[in-house]
């Protein structure tokens, strides 16, 4: 036989798996963002592989691949011309295409995360496509294709810096030109947690990847014909389960220490960043080497976490920054400290001198740099012609709907209204409201009764509008008011949606109801800063109704009436 | 040795893939359809593999590669018989046995989606069972078990047609037969959409689905053993994969142009159009081949769906019939076109003649016809018997509660309503409220104000009476309400449910609830309307009560009182 | 070569597999519990894994495989010892290192569901970790690493005793030790349902668990490369899925006859229950064996969940004891009668003597009994020190919140208030609101009108105190009541919450909204009874607010007025 059994079988699962990443970040991705951009989320990470795929076969593979140069491959669509040169010994061509396929849409679905729920999808394809195009597979022929770090005697096993913090970069230039979501930030910067819909999603997500990470540095040996690759894939295994493992466990203590409690969604982020980290060098180093790799990213993540969130001011919403760019370039670094020489020069902790350091250093450098040019241009492109980020109003309604016309992700579950403030809305002050807007309505006394008036004023409107309404309330002096959710059943219509093929009805629009009772403030006064606040001249702008209260009692101090109602007021 | 290590490895492990395609069906069909049918459509899902692989066991697998004929195998219960003319080269039998077990469940498990939602349970476990016994393997004889069309040169490789398109076409009969979903078609038969409750499951089951297909496909050369399967896997990896990622670039370009914008859910299945197409001819056939069969199926699910859907009314919530059965059927024929000549005869565009393209066409017609006959009678008979078709009430209540006695497979959830009008329930027009009927509510005049009379009436009934009762308020001039979600407590016991062995208690019974104000319609009007929708003489048909209103105000108009209302009525 | 690349292979790709049943465990014990806790069992899952690796690597391993004596290892840590002696042929130390920590991960897995939503997390963390360094490796010498039972012919190929049935004992001290959730037994000690909160996800964690029981069973050949090992492995493939087919089928049957319709979540539970009982014999019986392995357990899970739930009051959410424990006992003993001496001494029904049975039978007594006494001092240290439960607040809060910092796991979805009443509520009788403390609410009285006076009252308070103010409020007579999930906007803050570093702001808060309509039972008597069950004299007890009610009309009866409301009071 001319090609190899066992590792043609290794490298094809290895491809299996590392396709099924792509349901690990999307699941993550998808969890730890808002209902309302699911649908985005996940079209964006299906379509970032499907466009991938294609741009990967049609250039990609050959300027990655192709013997061109030291800076460069060949143009060679169709993946036609000769690889003998650097396919892996036993390796089918098409066996070896398909994992680097995998491998490539990996890179490129990393970005998704970091942008999430504010990006247009249509430059999402595009600059989707240009990662897989051209940036990931330049850098990738440096370090993979036989080009000038390769040469240097850099080593990144799998692609901690290959594909990860190229991946990473790319997030970071990209989230920090997007700018954060509406309400991240208040008026003076302060970060506000914005909650993942769904931690069992996300969670299935990382363990997922984690799972896949087996196939993406295991079979990253691509052969097990050999004493010396079978060896190294039970290392690499082991290497690469100890570093999450530890990982985590350095999250958790430091997030438990820092915050309190142990945090959920930052130590399954720490899993990823375990696994990034060791990606460069789980061939070259020992177990305990892996572990320090666990100690030492799972450090870095909780504060690359807090450095882009509250220092740097870039929303990142899955933390892919911090995961894929950080930590990727920090792997690669110490695997020139921890290598113990059994598959590259030995790291300076082994007794290597500072020369494999200083390469491992300099490939990070150059391709972080090499990656911020291109996907800068790339972004400044897209900004310019078809626009980068999505509309204000499409945000606040979310993606789902304004860019796929999907109602809901979740159609049948009840969902609550979003609880963010827009960082912007206009908070009315007193003075906002003047009493000559006031609108004369006619309360209807209880004639005899001494008992004061208490009003009950129930005002429907949309569910984008109910944060600028309670500040307007509270501007007013109301701090009580109670929240649900409802249906509204209305005949307005807009433009149709379509969900498969079929028109959407919208007979039932969700709608917030905000219910307030009033004593010392005028009803009028309630009336006219609800009217300040919801009116935009469309229909749909809400309905105010009033009631008389006979009383109200405060449960806690047994107290009745008027008296009952002064801190709700 | 006699066996093969690295032929068995190859195909156990794809059998393992191949089982976890179970998961991915199961996750696609709950997150495609509504949420009060999720346990049903999980019970479902596990059953029909559970149930098909004693039955498999008992007389589909040597039904279907006993040497008896070219038209049947042999009876043999239990597997016991010799087999080594059709065993793999070094492949043992059980191995072979779990890879083909696992083959038929996928067929037996493609009915379920398009039959979802109104399939009487028991019904479901019969003509599962008929497939995994009977139908499934005598067309796979033909196919793969050395029958008439193996031996005419009929190439399918890993199973459009065996698998998918039997699937497909049990599909299309079953849900011609079934019936639409009550509420699918209005009276004009126009479609509604039904949104899926999932779509994140569902975009994972369609990633665990691809993700197998690397077993169903790859492993599908039975071996590894030789330079050809070797080559021949690894062409097989990278076509499955690019049919699946240009499949759905071709339907998300062709929804974006239908629909206005790019489909979520259309797209990701797509990718199984994709799939299901190039399973065929994915050994035959170059990757510009497999782009090919990837832009030819993302074209056809997109009018497929449609057609079905609009044109001949029948009702496929997951998209079943058009994914599996159209798309298996025109990845069988393409292959008769692409085949390039490297594992059958070639096909007509690479010079082949027209008789390839000829048995592949006969062998999907022949196929089609056999499976149509078998599964139409399997349906009359259950039909005419235990009944194939959910009770009208039980779908309206949801599969869940009704046959499995779960209260909800998300409890702990607020659901919203169901929003989808019953294709029949009876509207009714202004006379047939008629004045006699009205009930003379005295109603509180407000003595020396002149301010109109507003009143508020909150009516609370079951959830499966909202679209009958916002018909009927309708139909008195009523336009504007607000429907919220509530749980009633009421002391109505119906027969008990059990979760595990322990009975549940209904105390909190999920109630919807509907608010009007009007002033012009008599509020007497409101409720006769109200009682003749809900009313069917059972405990639980609601109740209606009466409030004053003491203003109302329109935001965009700024109207107040009487004014304020009048698009509401 | 020295070592075998497809035994390497074999392994390694085995340890994925069985790596990635963490994500099932995680999603079936997330899926069969409730919402408040879904962040917490997701962090149990993840940690047993993360903190069982390094402990298995500092201590567990050399215990384990260590050839000390027949009843224990070595002392090694960081596996640094010579193994050669136990190492399957072929198969390089670092590889069968990975393999075993995936094993013993499983294990302490196991013991999260059983004792869910009422422990401690850090307790958690301890006794998880004690499973790995030191109860798991022991036992697992004996029957694994060349120990007494090994060496007395006990047969327990993939773990039926040594992972199953340790962690099932594990769960089965800890739950009885924990004592039942709050709320999950009445007053008479019968058990109530306490519904999972997502049936999509425990459904997909058993087909995932199902998945990777291919792994665990088939590479526990840990080896591919003779005849004899080819040919196991099939026959491991064929019985492990046969088992839990069959086990399935069973259960659906026992259900439906039981409880009048299929369970869905007892069947998934069946699949789990046949899977482990087939684990100890898959390689030594026929396929029959298995399918009669699949009849026994599925039978045996089922009146075994009733045991546990019903008699022996302990409460297990996840049915984990019944699966592991019962199971994993039963399929080790019935491997005595079912053996075919394939791989081991025939079984009593096959032809063997007592001999082997008895062997079984001493194996799995003497692990239970073992496990039993090491657990138990573990459970009784930390109950002593830092507490095994968590506070009663905090499991009614939910410990998400409490020991996370954790608002939801489903942000944006709207949850439905808790339904369970706290089995020791204080449940008011009429006497205990006495007219002295009624509350003289000067109620309008409509003067000339004669109709009777009905009032709503509503009442706004915590979704944790609903269940007391429905039990006072039944006690006055109040039987009709309507429930709602509303969201108070107050300006109560307690103690800052983090979310990945970033303050939570809880503007909104989840509340309960119970509305009530009376016309017998004074007002006065419903507010004192509402206050009565809600005070606590903390911020946010609740406010009661009072309306007049124009009409009640009772749908059914087409009663209106006092009499329409008489079923309600």
């Amino acid at each position: 036989m001319t090609f190899s059994s066992v590792n043609t079988i290794w490298v094809l699962l290895g491809a299996a798996l590392v396709f099924f990443m792509q349901a690990g970040f999307s699941m993550c991705e998808a969890g730890f963002t808002r209902p309302k951009n699911t649908g985005n989320i996940l079209m964006k990470n299906l379509m970032d592989f499907c466009i991938g795929t294609p741009a990967y076969f049609l250039l990609g593979f050959g300027l990655m691949f192709g013997t061109g140069s030291a800076v460069i491959g060949w143009l060679d669509p169709g993946i036609a011309r000769d690889y003998s040169a650097i396919l892996p010994a036993g390796v089918p061509l098409w066996a070896f295409a398909i994992f680097q396929t995998v491998f490539c849409a990996t890179s490129a679905t990393i970005v998704s995360g970091a942008m999430a729920e504010r990006t247009r999808f249509s430059a999402y394809c595009i600059y989707s496509a240009a990662i897989s195009l051209l940036i990931y597979p330049i850098s990738g022929h440096w370090i993979w294709g036989g080009g000038w770090l390769s040469q240097m005697g850099f080593h990144d096993f799998a692609g901690s810096t290959a594909v990860h913090m190229v991946g990473g970069v790319c997030a970071l230039i990209g989230a920090k030109i997007l700018g954060p979501r509406i309400g991240k930030y208040d008026k003076n910067g302060k970060p506000r947690a914005i909650l993942g819909h769904n931690l069992s999603l996300a969670a299935l997500g990382v363990f997922i990847l984690w799972f896949c990470w087996f196939g993406f540095n295991g079979a990253s040996t691509v052969g097990m014909d050999s004493d010396e690759l079978v060896i190294s894939a039970g290392l690499v295994f082991f290497n690469t389960n100890m570093a999450a493992a530890v990982a985590c466990c350095t999250t958790m203590i430091i997030t438990w220490i820092r915050y309190g409690k142990p945090d959920v969604s930052m130590t399954y982020n720490a899993a990823l960043a375990g696994l990034v980290g060791v990606t460069a060098g789980c061939d070259a180093i020992s177990p305990v080497g892996a572990a320090i790799i666990g100690l030492a990213t799972g450090t870095a993540i909780v504060f690359a976490v807090e450095l882009f969130d509250k220092k740097l001011k870039i929303d990142d919403p899955v933390g892919a920054i911090s995961v894929h760019g950080v930590c990727g370039a920090l792997g690669t670094i110490l695997t020139g400290l921890l290598a113990t020489g059994v598959s590259t020069e030995k790291g300076l902790f082994y007794g290597g001198g500072l020369h494999f350091l200083g390469v491992q250093l300099l490939g990070v450098l150059s391709v972080a740099l090499y990656v911020a040019l291109i996907i800068t241009t790339v972004f400044m492109i897209i900004r310019r012609t078809i626009g980068l980020r999505a509309d204000r109003a499409d945000e606040l309604t979310g993606l789902d709907i304004s860019e796929h016309g999907l109602p809901s992700a979740y159609a049948g579950f009840a969902m609550s209204p979003d609880a963010l403030p827009e960082d912007d809305a206009p908070v009315l002050v007193d003075g906002d409201v003047p009493a000559a807007e006031a609108v004369p309505v006619k309360t209807v006394e209880s004639g005899a009764l001494t008992r004061p008036k208490f009003t009950k004023v129930e005002i429907i409107c949309k569910e984008g509008r109910l944060d600028a309404l309670k500040n307007a309330l509270s501007a007013i002096g109301i701090t009580g008011m109670t929240v649900s959710h409802v249906l509204g059943c209305g005949q307005q219509k807009g433009k149709p949606e379509f969900y498969r093929g079929v028109q959407v009805e919208p007979t039932l629009l969700p709608k917030v109801q905000l219910d307030v009772v009033v004593s010392k403030v005028p009803v009028s006064s309630v009336i006219a800063a609800a009217k300040k606040a919801l009116y935009t001249g469309h229909i749909g702008d809400g309905k105010i109704f009033v009631y008389d209260v006979e009383n109200v009692v405060k449960v806690r101090t047994g107290e009745e009436g008027y008296d009952a109602l002064q801190d709700v007021e």
